[in-house]
């Protein structure tokens, strides 16, 4: 590591970077400083990033270890990951006191919240810029906690999480600069003297912020949150889900580096590790220190936050019900292979896979003629068959069940309909304890009261359900009930109907759901690109956030102003 | 009223004092539209502005009459203001019917939605230059019901609250047009062909917004919030408090034509006027399609409305104890001028009225020589009661007491401690009826435990403490602890030593509080100026929100994203 970088260093390194993406998420146009090819990292690729094989290795000699970090406050160890591919990481992280730990924490805050926004970034930047370097060791450490396959465990573990954690120091950046340092006020008298005051503004920094980290996409989910407060002022604790503890280790690891190598109390970022059963975030999350509180889980855990931890900003991303409506198409080849696509994708272990396909009984017309919903829903089964019908393959797909609960869920859906398609195994000959699991579809009709609580209630996994509606019209109306009650990350349709698309555009606009239309090539309902694409909307039950506008940031600080004769 | 206005035409009228108003936000420079003086109204003055006296017969004539609205969902009539004054004002309100009010408001923001933040922007500038230019008729309307002093109800309840809903619309201009109406995306593929999307983005509301509006500052407390919603596509329901109905059904009035005459809905504003003792806003407040509340008043409804008006977002603004620190000066006449007129204001009726005044008990250094704590203590109530000796310049600056509550407040205070200034009433000619009181300020011993609770106490009126410090140490360790544990609208402190002013601004930018330094001119710690001083700063237990910053605005709507193949 390099010692001793000044922040002057460290500005000048990275201000480039940060400027280009206060212009992307100004313009929304594609950008990002961190190649997403596994390719390009390596002694010819990214600079100081190790070659693949160096990646592995440096994850492998993690395992079974004890993981060091020296922050105060540390009264044991805790661990117990298995990854998902079946061996346990036998790894142990130190275990909080937090009335040690806390105290040490806010003790860091004042010379960083000084240090002002721009040193901040670029700090931020430091420390995105040497995860990135280490990409190949992290989309291990990703894809054996959260069972993801390699190549999104890679990507969306590695250079997509830190855009999106950029995206947030960005986003931090233009609000805390948005009021000058200082300003010379002078109020007119008529004929007498103005009144004359010298102002100076201080973004100040709220507390301690907690990550509550979640165990399937523990960087890309917890990156936002975590820079987002850290360029903010604040220090931040880590809370990983407590079988994905490694990725966020890791970065607390590199964060605590930069921090120190940049003349910074490490203690601004620690990891709160837990033991089998703790429950420790219940305890954090209600601490008078605990300011800011990022979560991605569960929507009873979530609704508990939110209920309680009421001296906190607290930010969530609970469950939702995704649908895509399916009332036409000129391009029917191009929506089969994009949804088997999405469905297949990590198993439908995203909080963005489609869940509810909604299909007119009475079928869809298409540039291969007339459907009816018994040949749509064959032909997707179909197209999921064929997608992953090579092994190697479905397992570059679809990666590993993250935990038991998910392949239960698999076998109870099959009970609440006609099977369309059914979940096989797969076997991954690499990990052969992994569990790998294809997607099931389940025929469920939509005017049927008793379909009611499987389509409205969220499955989360390799499940999606095809709803026969009336017509274009109720599947609208379907939409916008699921929404409102239920929520939803995202929402995808199919329609060559003007009117059709409308409908479908105005219950999005109402209900607060991120709409795809027509997806038919490489782009996937469930992916979105940092900088431009909106992750959840906020608006409806899903997500009170969304990662990441100004919202999610211009909180996480407050101004305070000093103002003096002048 | 100008029938038919065009959005564009509005756009065009008001587009430069919105680019005005964005430019002071930003360079937090002096700057208004609104003239504070009233002899600035007139056929001679602003346009459209009838003369004083026509607006007085304005507010005359609206007395012993129902305020006919023409919303739907009245089911009845309520009313009964008095002026502290001591006139009944005799007005009479429809009262709402819920189940049918909200659905229309409901259905109105589609069209809201649709129009823009341009047109909602201009639409909101319509409004407040058609009530700034009834300036006068507002302002006997909030001296009527708030009991402040003609002047202060012409300038806080007319310009100074048209200012600060001005820049609550430039706020939420600025957030909504940050992310561009539409993108196009293009991801580039190696030798494939690029990704391409087309991205549309729009803002979309939240739902209702309720303001619940305070008895002392209906307008100037009222405006940020009203406006902040409306310019994000909400509509928003005004919820006066049941003493000062007026002021607020005026501008919602008002609102209701610009609205029509634009071609919008009225419905996008309406009143909720309450019968006595019905505590209609603790039922609106947790009603599914009340999204936003803004509300100013006590701590224990704040606090009841943040647990549980939880599917709504809740800007507060309540109770809190303001410090002075009194160290040192190099102006002694220009402190005790400057806070005999801060202790006078509207009878201390202001949320940033200071109430601890915080003395070493050894004195302090001025140009006059070293002061003794008692002598600093009996130059102060010297200077009050100078200021106020004169009984119509005393009514013209203490205005009504507001109520019985705070009457009690004053005898109350003066049992508490040693009374360095005793309380007098004073006779104002032309409201005989009228409570008129001047402020008491009380000896205690910040040393002596049983003091505390006084002191730590909020006592909103005309009662100040002296408290009697060891030292400024001291007095900066109870300033931090107050604003920590009771929240603090403003902070003053006078000192000439470098060393007691970093002491005193670490503890603000730490405990989160605005600071006011060595006031001893005409610009006093209990008054700010939109567009560019914050009142409060959202991080300390007085308030969690901000008048204004970007945090007050951005989480009012959504942005819902469209994306489709380019």
């Amino acid at each position: 590591m390099t010692a001793g970088l000044s922040t002057a260093q460290l500005t000048e390194k990275h201000l480039s970077t940060l400027d280009q993406a206060l212009d992307a998420i100004r313009t929304r146009v594609y950008w990002s400083p961190f190649p997403e090819h596994p390719k390009a990292y390596g002694p010819e690729g990214v600079p100081g990033s190790p070659s693949p094989a160096d990646g592995q290795a440096a994850f492998e000699a993690l395992r079974g270890k004890r993981f060091e970090l020296d922050q105060p406050g540390t009264d044991g160890w805790a661990g117990g990951e298995v990854s998902p591919y079946g061996p346990e990481l036998g790894i142990e992280y130190p275990h909080p006191d937090a009335d040690v730990l806390l105290p040490a924490m806010r003790a860091a805050m004042p010379q960083w919240r000084e240090a002002g926004p721009e040193a901040r970034a670029a700090v931020c930047l430091e420390i995105l810029a040497r995860i990135n370097a280490r990409s190949h060791e992290f989309a291990h450490a990703v894809m054996h906690t959260s069972g993801q396959a390699f190549m999104m465990a890679f990507q969306a573990g590695g250079p997509h999480a830190q855009d999106r954690g950029l995206e947030a120091v960005a986003y931090a950046f233009a609000e805390q600069t948005r009021t000058p340092h200082s300003a010379d006020w002078s109020k007119p008298q008529g004929k007498r003297e103005p009144l004359e005051l010298r102002k100076e503004f201080t973004p100040v920094p709220r507390g301690i912020s907690l990550l509550i980290g979640c165990n399937t996409f523990p960087t890309w989910n917890g990156y936002p949150g975590l820079f987002a407060s850290l360029a903010t002022g604040n220090a931040v604790l880590v809370k990983p889900h407590p079988r994905a503890v490694l990725p966020l280790a890791l970065t607390v690891r590199v964060a605590r580096e930069v921090l120190r190598d940049a003349g910074f109390s490490p203690d601004l970022v620690a990891l709160a590790a837990e033991r089998q059963g703790e429950g420790i975030a219940k305890a954090l999350a209600v601490r008078p220190e605990i300011r800011i509180v990022d979560y991605t889980g569960s929507t009873a855990f979530g609704d508990w936050l939110e209920a309680n931890a009421r001296q906190a900003q607290v930010f969530t991303e609970k469950a939702g019900v995704n649908t895509v409506v399916i009332d036409s198409t000129d391009d029917y080849k191009g929506l089969l292979s994009n949804l088997a696509f999405s469905l297949s994708l990590y198993s439908g272990q995203m909080c963005t896979t489609p869940q509810n396909l909604l299909i007119p009984r009475d079928g869809i017309g298409t540039d291969a003629g007339h459907k009816s919903y018994d040949e749509v829903v064959a032909d997707l089964a179909t197209a999921v068959s064929g997608l992953l019908s090579d092994d190697a393959r479905a397992n570059a797909l679809l990666g590993a069940i993250v935990n038991g609960q998910v392949e239960e869920r698999i076998g109870a859906a099959a009970q609440l309909g006609e099977v369309a398609l059914a979940s096989r195994s797969v076997t991954n000959p690499d990990f052969p304890d992994a569990t790998v699991r294809t997607p099931v579809i389940v025929k469920l009709d939509g005017a049927k009261p008793d379909s009611e609580a499987a389509y409205l209630s969220e499955c989360f996994g390799p499940v999606s359900f095809a709803v026969a509606v009336d017509s274009a019209a109720d599947a609208v109306r379907l939409l916008r009930r699921t929404v409102r009650e239920k929520g939803a990350m995202t929402v995808g349709a199919y329609t060559t109907s003007p009117e059709v698309e409308r409908l479908v555009e105005e219950a999005c606009l109402e209900e607060c759901a991120q709409l795809s239309l027509n997806l038919t090539g490489g782009v996937y309902v469930n992916q979105t690109a940092a900088y431009s694409d909106f992750h959840g909307s906020g608006g409806n039950p899903a997500a009170n956030a969304v990662l990441c506008d100004s919202a999610f940031v211009a909180s996480r600080f407050r101004t305070v102003e000093v103002r003096r004769p002048a």
